[in-house]
């Protein structure tokens, strides 16, 4: 050790001086995968070539229940997914359907889409998927399960509340905004259930059999629209078989018509544990399986998928495929650095669920005008019924919520009118509770005490609003399951018919997803087809029954009076549910009034049917030429005139029917509509446009759709049995 | 209903044209809280009114065990917080903690800090913040609950293994690149634990006496640095008292210095259930109060704070005060959208690890080169001692993680040597398994026979490595209590001793965190610090014994030859581990190898000691003038030369000592230092910068900090106790 003292030293180097800054080690080149200046494809095609074949064959199964992986290596996202067409599903344990009891995730429930369809509002349906989609972008979700698209072909399907109703066109035109308002926000959609899942009965084994031409017409257009028009990220595989083959890895459906005929550029996703064979997986264009009940790693896409892809059975570009789509999607979603934060259970986002119930909701018959309720005459409101008091958002299958809130019918019936009268309530019936451990729990209330109880209360009573209907109870508008029966559960006929007795001021407020049979119900003054309205139901139903909204919704689906009025009922159990796990849809193209039109029944409410407090007077149709060529479109004009003392909103139809076709076709099939905002007094001219090309059919002999020349004449209509005009027109 | 045809009305209106796109109903103004060319500061303001009481009051505590609400309807997002210093931590379920047990969330498990600190290595600090914080992204963590700054006062605090070590210069050099460079990709740093948490024993309730000086001389200037210099985002209030006053609400701490003196703008987060007092909470500068306990409306900074708010107790700008700082947190994390997408796992991380355990790791003693491991000579090598095959990323405490992996020293030994020598394996000892259920298990194997077995091998073999040392067991280097003794436990020194008895070359590798009882070890030839290195341990360790890297860590903790010899020990049980629940920090100021140096004491190996395979000669030291005033820095120059046949790295440590204080100071203390590489026979000239306000000491008559006039020696050296020159300055 030696001293030194002002020894200055000239400096070679500077090592490490502790008083300077640190930088950052890695001052790496960008990879083109994370270059955001480049395209999705120049992306995708960047990180193929970086992936081990472990890592692309983890992309396509589940890594948890509702995630799949990224790539943690090279830093790309997780895929998480979530149900479902209402509102963000609450969080469930990573590894089991154990409820997470978070605090975090109480949404907004949204009506069910069977609402959104009865207000045949377009621009709803793009605000519906705007705000679902700021509350999963809120929750940090990536592709959204929804919408379902599939068509309501029998009223016993437990699931139809999921959907939009039995006409492909209506369905069509509701998905296609929504999912574009969803996307736009860099949500994917999961357009489900691909395909024809039309029942709940043997879902997981049942197959379809069904004409080209009616899978053509009724049950894919919805589908192509949502790919080809809505630009869908990913498609959901059904449970079922078609044809012999299973949705999830149907070779036609996904290969031929999917990816091939429409371009589809997304991810086909599984149902869970839809999927049922490695190597038609493999083959038949699944990309991502998700599940349920196996070890992720035995999953068919998970190490069957790796054995193939070694053993050279399958080959690496069908895998390279897959991941190219996995990627896609997760550039899409995930990766998508302009996601909006979102947001969640706003203000925003429950009026809005309210404007939607308020829109959707269907006044199906108003005798002597009993509706608006008169509270000057009305000083005593019996409420009677048990979905006066029952929530439902939480209960349904995969569509269930964990709602902030849900307002029942009585609290917005009291809300709304419990300062001005005196409301009172009895349960009247008692539906069973939901299986629990799959036994049937016993009924917590004597059916027969309680129904002397409010017929008793109905005596007492100026005006009774009986809340009835279905609920989300195994065999009732549930998944996994159809309803056990047409009717009306719970004794309600009998209770509804034993209070008319006593008091013919009933309205019936009928809580469903399907038609009942309402044969019952002839005496009954006023119906309103309440639905599954959501967290702010009861405020919605109590607005329509006051008249602080005119009702304006109509009917996506028809109510036959019986069972057997219904095309897919008039065949015997091969047309439903099935013999030998083979359902064939007899019916053929003749869906919903397609068939009641063609067999001329009349239903107890028809496709499009939907009354107003007020009237509207239809004149003037016309079309802005007579000739038309295919590629053109057809303006048709017409007026409607508010006739009535309230303001309120039509929706106008316009249905097309061929001419002498040469091949059989419906009476007549919905290709425009219009919803019309109306003062008291005021009119409107409404211009509805209708590209012909959508006039043509399936045909079966050429294989492809087919624009016959001719005659075709166009409806005008309040509803399908409510025709105004008819203007012909002619393609040349 | 009547037919027209052809005809051609004039349109007023197009309502509803079904062809048409849709567009999103919402074309709102973007709030200015939205707008990313708004300040962070503008934003914050932005939010403030926007929100109701309870929101306030929601964001200052916590939601679930790692997280803090955001504002749902607003869409600003939560905070997700995560443990630890060296990695993310796995999952917990939402409300409890109990593993979540997901299978994406095995990390890397980084070296623990005491390693990092052993590196002296800014650069590398810098490259461990980038890594880790690219884990957190890609686990979407906001909130890094690192780094551990607290100052090693104890060989026996169970949480040492976390920290810097003893010295504040170090700690703070070391602290503010990772900080940074963990801030740099968008992830707040949490620094902890604010303040004086130096031991483990009666944490939740001890109170803390220390002067003023020593507060700030040694136990608040790694905290300074991380606000003042690397601008930290957020703060950990400890769980200890400090004079009297919990730390989480301690107004001295808190409000008059991170707040007031440091201009702190961050978020003052309580440790897990350390907050005590909701009045106190509210009104000494807590902002979020996380916990493990009670239902959240029960915590302090919940109900108590509303209604404190409500009855005028606390004003409303108390509340907006932690509010904005919690807003400001959010906005620079979560609500950044700038984040990377980071990656997990990756190669380059876990390479990373293995650097930096190879640049930490310290080679203490090397008698007759008996390292590295000659494989001519040694033809059979005798492994012994658990450690050797027990991993210890997974347990400590809050440090704990799910490593993919951990590569054991028997597996990195073998791995290296495996293929050239025969590795024989024997146990030696057995820890007591960890605590379970609060019991301790039994050992599971009985020592004398592993001790019998493991002569006999030793007996056999031509090298002995010893791997030994501590473990996460309880009372060991882990949270939540102290060490229970200075010694090797399970019995180490006597079966080392009955080792040598038998071969007397044997290398012993000291697993540990902190200072052990190496009394014992006299004969032991060689001795390696081994730390807690993480998923990389064997595979470092293995290449410090074989060679293949030249270990260059030098310790940043003292080993004093007996407890008693050390600061913190030697006024009896009112210093450690207090009494009454006070411990009283009667060594003050001279902690380490202040203590040593004031004492004369020789510590068994000293503060910045450290070997190599190489030896370095120190030459040309000085100055770059000789008066300085303040402000200035002095930029010490000396030449260091590799004279021996290896290349390596040699850190060099600068300290200064003020002649003649007016007040009593350290002999010397660390102000620079510089690790320099060094090919064999290669001389370089290092240059450090030591600004000379750093020599300041804190002048309890004048409260603040004094530089001197006067002369200064600034001492230039391979160790603490291994000074090579000093060159005198003056301050004028």
């Amino acid at each position: 050790m030696s001293r030194i003292t002002m020894t200055v030293l000239s400096v070679l180097i500077l090592i490490s001086a502790c008083t300077s800054g640190s930088k950052t080690g890695t001052n790496r080149q960008l990879p083109v995968y994370l270059d955001e200046s480049k395209t999705i494809d120049e992306r995708v095609e960047d990180i193929i070539p970086r992936l081990t074949l472990e890592e692309k064959v983890a992309l396509c199964h589940a890594q948890s229940k509702f995630s799949s992986p990224g790539v943690q290596r090279l830093g790309i996202p997780e895929l998480w997914m979530n149900d479902g067409p209402f509102g963000v599903r609450s969080e469930v344990l990573y590894n089991s359907w154990t409820k997470a009891e978070t605090t975090n995730d109480s949404c907004t429930a949204f009506p069910a889409l069977t609402v959104l369809a009865s207000s045949w509002n377009m621009e709803l349906a793009s605000q519906y998927g705007q705000a679902l989609s700021e509350e999963a972008n809120y929750r940090e979700k990536d592709v959204q399960l929804a919408p379902g698209v599939n068509i309501a072909r029998t009223p016993l399907n437990g699931r139809n509340f999921e959907y939009m109703g039995e006409d492909p066109f209506l369905v069509s035109k509701i998905a296609v905004p929504y999912i574009k308002a969803i996307q736009d926000n860099g949500i994917a959609v999961c357009v489900k259930h691909f395909a024809l899942n039309n029942q709940e009965y043997q879902r997981d084994t049942v197959n379809v059999e069904v004409s080209e031409r009616a899978l053509r017409e009724i049950y894919l257009p919805a589908f192509k629209a949502a790919v080809t028009e809505a630009g869908a990220w990913s498609v959901m595989g059904a449970y079922n078989k078609f044809r012999g083959q299973y949705c999830c890895h149907n070779n036609y459906l996904i290969n031929d018509i999917l990816k091939g005929e429409w371009k589809f550029d997304g991810a086909v996703i599984s149902d869970w544990s839809g999927t049922k064979n490695a190597y038609e997986a493999a083959m038949n264009g699944l990309d991502i399986e998700m599940g349920t009940l196996k070890p992720y790693n035995e999953y068919y896409m998970a190490d069957s998928l790796l054995y193939f892809v070694r053993n050279g059975k399958v080959p690496m570009e069908k895998l390279d495929d897959k991941v190219r789509r996995v990627l896609k999607l997760n550039l899409r979603t995930a990766m998508n650095r302009n996601r909006p934060w979102g947001s969640f259970n706003t203000k925003e986002h429950t009026d809005l669920a309210r404007h939607i119930a308020e829109q959707g909701i269907v006044l199906l018959k108003n005798r002597d005008n009993i509706l608006p309720v008169d509270t000057k005459k009305c000083r005593k409101i019996a409420v009677i019924g048990e979905n006066a008091v029952r929530t439902h958002a939480s209960n349904g299958g995969a569509a269930a919520l964990k709602p902030r809130y849900e307002i029942t019918p009585l609290a917005g019936i009291e809300s709304r009118f419990g300062k001005e009268v005196e409301v009172s309530f009895a349960r009247g019936y008692s539906a069973y509770t939901p299986m629990i451990d799959g036994r049937i729990a016993s009924p917590a209330y004597d059916n027969i005490q309680l129904a002397v109880e409010a017929v008793k209360l109905a005596r007492e009573s100026d005006l009774v609003i009986f809340v009835g209907g279905l609920n989300h109870n195994w065999r009732q508008d549930s998944e996994g399951y159809d309803r056990e029966s047409y009717n009306l559960p719970y004794g309600q006929p009998e209770l509804i018919r034993r209070i008319l007795e006593v008091n013919s001021n009933v309205v019936l407020v009928l809580v469903s997803g399907n038609a009942v049979d309402l044969r019952f119900a002839e005496d009954v003054p006023s119906i309103v087809q309440a639905w599954y309205c959501g967290s702010e139901s009861g405020h919605a139903i109590a607005s329509v029954l006051s008249g602080d909204v005119n009702p304006s919704g109509k009917l996506p689906i028809s109510f036959p009076a019986t069972l057997e009025d219904c095309g897919a009922h008039a065949f015997g159990p091969e047309t439903y549910p099935g013999v030998n796990e083979t359902v064939t849809y007899s019916e053929d193209i003749y869906v919903g009034y397609r068939w009641f039109d063609s067999k001329n029944i009349t239903p107890m409410y028809a496709f499009g049917h939907g009354l107003s407090y007020t009237s509207y007077e239809y004149s003037d149709a016309g079309t802005d030429s007579f000739v038309y060529s295919p590629g053109d479109k057809v303006k048709v004009s017409f007026s409607v005139k508010n006739t009535g003392t309230r303001d309120g909103d039509e929706i106008s139809q316009v249905y097309v029917s061929q001419i002498n076709p040469s091949s059989e076709r419906p009476v007549k099939e919905l290709k425009g509509f219009a919803r019309t905002s109306l003062k008291s007094g005021e009119s409107k001219v409404v211009e509805v446009e209708l590209p012909v090309d959508d006039w043509a059919f399936w045909d079966e002999q050429l294989g492809g759709w087919n624009l016959e020349k001719g005659r075709y004449d166009i409806s005008i209509a309040a509803a399908s049995d409510d025709i105004k005009y008819v203007v012909s027109v002619e393609i040349k």
